[in-house]
């Protein structure tokens, strides 16, 4: 069984969220899990709940990053924060993975630094999981860990994705699309126009460029862009679906016979949001790194926790890295897997 | 009056839609208009309808751009095109400003070909507007008439963007915010953190950087962008909100109690709907263009078309080409409002 490092001070609501998502993840037995935050606290908060017989070990670490940190200043600054620990483990072999709900510049910058690169990867990419309308989900690569990035960088990032795609989904050949401003291949900017034409090269399924409402309409499983753009559209759907609930809890609330409504209607309402809810995705992997980082949202819950640490173990049982490295080797070297 | 040609032949319904649309506006004395497109169909339609006392002429075109046309080629090829023919009827005068529902591409083409720019105007624009959650309306420009930009046009685009704000929307300071991957000032890609520092010395309420989340919360009324990402960041809108309403649909007819629950919950739906719908707003203005030119969906309703031809005169009728040319003359001889 794999073993994952758990940041327990993480989340907005720290450690409640993780220590429950680990209990959870252990009685599963997706993962043996070293809980990393203050050592006294957290054996409080685990006392009489059986975390040791179900393998959950607590790690110390005498400080937390808080999302005012500055990335690479908390880096630098804290060098005993709860996310700093679980990287150092990692990197010592003591786990194959991590997973934080922390500050994510704060985060990336830990993992990029304690890990290092995968060999032949220039830039790790954050991906992030979403579902689509189909109920299946995609994945967009780079949501913000390369502000400017080159077209080589592009490259890379469709490869790990691809793989990632692979491994997590189970899906043989997934659709790779490159982010674009319209679907002619001659559409795009500089940079894309650029990347299109190594994207075509490379031994993928590429299905050209895709448009920003295939992001979510299930037509395409991976999509490529740079950090900027990827940040960009991620942040306009997190904060669009907000709105959307928003309206609609005014909108349902505003009338007793609409409220009538609403109370008929509530598992149906269930439902809807269960196929929005980004926790059973467990969370964004940062590709490239040696060892496994997977970044979850701040306000995530126990689920999503769990799920976290599940693909991280799958992550890491799957090989991702070990492929990763092996075809950025093949590209290097002009080959191609046909 | 101001005097508004209309493309009849745009919309997916053409010419239903610009038909009442144009009937509508008449009717509510917003414009004269000239209904543009094949004449005997438009006479046909027309008759008994007392279009002529209304004050809708018609102008006959012989041809239709398609949305399998290219736009330039369309310009080149169809020269006779009802787009056409209603940009050189403002370019000759006869009309303050026009409006197509038709291919986006073919009639930037057009418009920036026949009209051309204004006096200091690099780079038209095309900005979309769209509500937020306080029901109060937002600009994003430009979402694609500029694929590469530099600094200096995202600068030009925050001065027309502003003005047509101030003038249509009747607020004095619109807050101005450049779309980036964060709010500190340091954040962004090469291209905004250059155009960051040209905004700061313009005479506007430049509130600094705002993120994808804040086109939509309200937090901001004017979004600059490059063409690029302002098309992804609009069709990652427009694609969200169809799967949302096709999920909410699905999950609300999926049993015979949630049928219930939404037929009591309908009126609010119905409001939540309203809250969500651009056609309120009449499409997309391409700022800096000679004249007025203002491009409406695809799929726009005779409600859109009216407000679209509505927002053409407001446009003419508030001088919004005049305050640009004014305002870019101040920029570039280095003065400043205050």
């Amino acid at each position: 069984m794999q073993t994952i490092a758990v940041d327990a001070m993480g989340t907005d609501l720290a450690p409640g969220p993780e220590i429950e998502g680990a209990l959870q993840a252990a009685k599963a037995r997706l993962a043996r899990i070293l809980l990393v935050g203050p050592e006294d606290r957290l054996h409080n908060e685990l006392a009489h709940r059986g975390a040791h017989r179900l393998g959950i070990e607590v790690v110390h670490a005498s400080e937390a990053v808080t999302m005012e940190d500055q990335g690479a200043r908390a880096f630098r600054r804290k060098r005993d924060s709860s996310i700093r620990v679980a990287a150092r483990l990692v990197n010592e072999g003591r786990a194959q993975g991590m997973i934080s709900a922390g500050n994510t510049g704060a985060v990336m910058a830990t993992a990029k630094l304690i890990l290092g690169p995968l060999e032949g990867v220039d830039r790790p990419a954050l991906a992030a999981v979403f579902p689509t309308a189909q109920g299946k989900a995609a994945v967009l690569v780079d949501v913000g860990a390369n502000i400017d990035s080159k077209p080589s960088h592009l490259e890379q990032f469709a490869i790990m994705g691809e793989i990632y795609y692979r491994v997590i989904f189970g899906v043989e050949r997934p659709r790779v699309g490159l982010l674009s401003n319209g679907e002619e291949p001659q559409k795009g900017n500089e940079l894309t126009r650029e990347a299109f034409k190594r994207l075509k090269q490379l031994p993928l399924n590429f299905i050209g460029n895709v448009e920003g409402r295939d992001l979510t309409n299930g037509r395409v499983d991976v999509i490529v862009t740079d950090g900027f753009t990827g940040n960009v559209a991620l942040k306009v759907s997190e904060g669009l679906v907000e709105v959307v609930s928003s309206l609609l809890r005014q909108a349902l609330s505003s009338t007793l016979t609409s409220q009538v409504g609403y109370v008929l209607s509530r598992k149906a309402f269930q439902n809807f949001r269960k196929r929005l809810d980004y926790s059973e995705y467990g969370g964004a992997p940062l590709l490239g790194v040696k060892g496994v980082c997977i970044i979850c949202h701040g306000g995530s819950n126990a689920n999503a926790i769990k799920n976290a640490i599940r693909v991280a173990a799958e992550f890491s049982e799957g090989l991702v890295n070990e492929k990763i490295e092996r075809e950025l080797a093949g590209v290097a070297a002009g080959l191609s897997k046909s």
